[in-house]
């Protein structure tokens, strides 16, 4: 796993340079870097295009911004760092003194070395992020501030790698690709998804697993927009954001709350005994909030190390390269499999001989001598695969009243199903 | 609320002399007092009448009362405690020795010094209650005893105050009246009832609010018996009793234990942050019995601070005024008042754009400038009832899923409402 | 109860030295000695007899057993304990050096005093038991092995004892009867059985009790393979094993894990107050394998004291005569005997006056003097059967409603059922 892990850094680093914003040359660029670990197909889709209760926006593009002292000393740059910049700013070129400069400025005053990352989506603006301690050392006096940007009709831009499985049935695992430099959120989840997909498309799953890179809110709401007809194929789903930071895993439960990728996650982390935590579904973080509008309802949770805004680093320059580790991203990686590894499995099976238990010694399924009070953990196993397989209780079920491991008891299901005494 | 709680016991205090049995001039006077605050529709239910399972019984009233030695002193006196006299005695006067008489008393000899509360409606019988203290200074010899009643065919009497509302369906509030001079049980859930109805009444409140004043059983079964076609719109109700004791506030559940009101009462009872106890269903107590046997299994609840025969005051002479407070009977009235407003205003909506999230920003409905994490509370109320606008959860369930206060949750269902976003 | 202690722990030492196996002699000698208590319906079962998954194995018997050292002393005999002979053995008779006798010796190492007890009912082969610290003092050399056994066409024997009821649904109790010299496992469960049966006899029960005694396994699935029309008759059930070693009551729930017999259990174990454990399902254990696979899924749960391989003595030569005691059968008889009293009492009434409260007062139900707070445990009882006999609650549910003792309820139904204030 140590090797994913570097690899996965490796992504980060060549991601996090990049301007990214919901729509833009910057989302292409990413796209383009993904593609390079995980085939993908991307999609454009024209200003203007009404996606549910949205309008697919004007596409923003930058070039250079700046605001220049007297000087002519650029005391805040873009080419320094993109956060500098509001998100989907307008362009302006202009002089002003600092007094009337503030009202386009942002800072973080608790944290006076950090920049603040803002955007203005809908709201046509335009502004500066910048530290406080910088803003503190202006001196008062006419300042150039000027943003190149382009703020016209384009395309939004988002991409979807599709692993088939044995059934049409689809697992969706989505990410963000619209926030700048920043790491956790969510180029580390970025990476986590594509060593994902590369882990998954070395087999062939059961499950369909469609991946999608979307920016966020808008990508996932112009996806389920057109794909209306897929959506019902949906049958599980992950949201994978700020998967690389120092703390502990979190996952956030879909909607529903008992979905069965809730059960598979709570199974997974807990098995796993790693310190984690399991919350409630909010209606606010990322996209799990429009996989899980009350209309679609989708069994979609969303995992994270530190969660959304529970980091002081959260949408701030202090969420860098320093910020993510190769050995989180790793460990968010191997979750994801486990859990993954368990959801494919999970079947329903009907036991074929329900009425008293089957002779299982005739099929060379059961040690022969009686008497022992040390049965075997595979022997157990089958007989609690063929007490619960009732067409009501799926394997995870199974494992979990049994307390036996899940994969011992996949194993016995698929012995028991080798000798014709369940079938799925 | 101080002023309420006043003019609350200033009631009690006007109230307590008379005295009150299930039928009879007290209950008629303490109706028209309670008149002076709220109109009311007053009922009167001849003898005999059949109701439910019972039958209206004769009609009692009495005028005087004591049981006199031989020098003729009253040594227990009606005109001193209307306590001193077993309620719906039979008239008597007689002349008898001390040992013949004690069959006929009533004492209590773990409370030397208070006089016990006893009645024997359905049973003719006779006899009086004094202090044990007294009866243990009687020498032995001959005393008169007089008890000046009637028990003649006549009439139930009870009362009704209704504040209509916006629908017809109905939430009753019900208090017995046929306690003579015992102030916790019932003059301050009477009080309280009283000025409860004064406070509805400045509103139109979503349901129409029933207050029913009448005597403890036979009342609510003969209104029940009178009412069969209006019982199916009793959505909510409650019974106050005990409502003015120093003791902590107890709430009751309804037989079904999930009624709306049970949910209700538990949350503004827990989110008030007061001291409180919530009890299971028990078929012993007040009206709660009539309005939640099987038949009707109504979803009403019972409010009390110290509940039915849990102080040593109950029932008995030190149930005075001394036991109730103006303090006391103003923090029942208020949780009244906060239940009623949660109640009032718990509907359940439908989200009309359930399929991803609504774009709020273009309705004015939501901060346009994004990227920062504290979003306020007002935006999260939104988000909350729109994600649970499923036609399942009402607006309690969103307070409660959610954490943030009904009130506020309340608005933000208002503000969807007005933009169209959510039906009721 | 200590008589019946007494009793019982007499049958298991007249039971103790017969050699049971799943079928042959042994077993019809032990229903012989049980059919003395009370009488048994004998079933011969043909060998070759399809039963469900399985067929009826050829019939074993064995007469002598030993093996003798060069000298001609017997070093394990069969005589001494019938323990010795693995179970099922074929018949053998020759002579080997130890070096190839090794592979058919069983022992405990961790118990290098006690013998194993094994049988291998369904793979030929020949055994002996034998104790570890026998096997090491074992020289080297020739030994003559013999085992004079019988293997042939024959029959499963099993007995049925029924107590008529006043409905044709049944109770089952179920016990092993195939164990031989081991005394908790299962002759105590024998015993406790028979004078259960012989209990429930005295009375005109409401259900139908039906005692099985039978081998294990092979046994019940006999039964349930004979009465495939009686399984759904079956409504409650009880597996009897290991009933009487010195530690506390162990129920084990049925599958389901709410049916009628885990809920009694439950209550009256807790009612009690005895040190007791309720523990899930498992498919292993004793026939509730059998009873509770899912074809059948009946509400069959298991009693036992110390349970199943819980305790180092189980399947050795350890649980012996010493191991078991007249009081702690004595104690799981008394636990029966309590949960069917409950059990068989535990109808759903319907109240058929069920608006408003019936007035008890007026049929002598119900004391007359009002006012008082200490009302009756009896009458409080009538309330509460009353409030909830609305069909879908029984007297279990009011008694745990209610906290008050089940016997109470029961009599306060009995009042009520005869005044026709409630059927059944």
């Amino acid at each position: 796993m140590t090797a994913a892990g570097e690899e996965m850094y490796a992504l980060v680093e060549r991601l996090y340079p990049l301007c990214r914003s919901i729509t833009g040359d910057g989302v292409r660029a990413t796209l383009d870097i993904v593609g390079e670990y995980v085939p993908l197909q991307v999609h454009e889709v024209p200003t203007g295009t009404q996606v549910l209760d949205w309008t697919v926006p004007q596409e923003w593009n930058i070039r250079d911004a700046y605001i220049a002292d007297a000087a002519g000393n650029r005391v805040v740059d873009f080419a320094a760092s993109n956060l500098h910049v509001l998100g989907y700013s307008l362009p302006v070129s202009a002089t002003m003194p600092l007094a009337d400069l503030r009202g386009h400025l942002h800072t973080l005053p608790d944290h006076p070395s950090w920049v603040p990352y803002r955007t203005s989506y809908y709201k046509p603006e335009w502004g500066f992020c910048l530290a406080q301690e910088t803003l503190d050392a202006l001196p008062d006096g006419e300042y150039e501030v000027r943003i190149d940007s382009t703020l016209t009709d384009g395309h939004l831009t988002y991409a979807e790698h599709v692993i088939p499985g044995q059934v049409a049935d689809e697992v969706i695992v989505s990410c963000h690709v619209c926030h700048p430099s920043l790491a956790n959120d969510n180029l580390a989840g970025v990476a986590v998804a594509t060593f994902l997909a590369r882990a998954l498309a070395e087999q062939r799953p059961y499950y369909t697993y469609r991946f999608l890179f979307a920016p966020g809110t808008i990508g996932a709401i112009t996806w389920l927009a057109r794909n209306a007809d897929r959506v019902e194929l949906v049958r599980h789903g992950l949201v994978l954001a700020c998967a690389g930071d120092p703390g502990h895993l979190t996952y956030k439960q879909s909607r529903r709350g008992d979905a069965e990728i809730d059960r598979v996650m709570r199974h997974v982390l807990s098995a796993s005994q790693r310190p984690h935590r399991v919350t409630e579904f909010t209606p606010y973080g990322y996209d799990e909030r429009q996989f899980c509008s009350p209309g679609f309802d989708l069994g979609v949770g969303s995992l994270s190390r530190t969660p959304y805004a529970g980091y002081p680093e959260y949408h701030t320059s202090a969420d860098d390269l320093g910020f993510v580790s190769p050995a989180a991203m790793a460990d968010t990686l191997a979750v994801c499999r486990e859990a993954f590894a368990v959801l494919d499995r999970n079947r329903r099976y009907v036991n074929l001989s329900p009425y008293g238990e089957p002779q299982l010694g005739r099929r060379g399924l059961y040690d022969s001598l009686g008497g022992r009070s040390d049965a075997k953990e595979a022997q157990m196993a089958m007989l609690w695969v063929l007490s619960l397989s009732d067409g009501e209780h799926g394997l995870l079920d199974v494992a979990e009243r049994s307390g036996l491991p899940f994969d011992t008891v996949a194993a016995a299901a698929g012995a028991l199903h080798g000798a014709g005494l369940i079938k799925a």
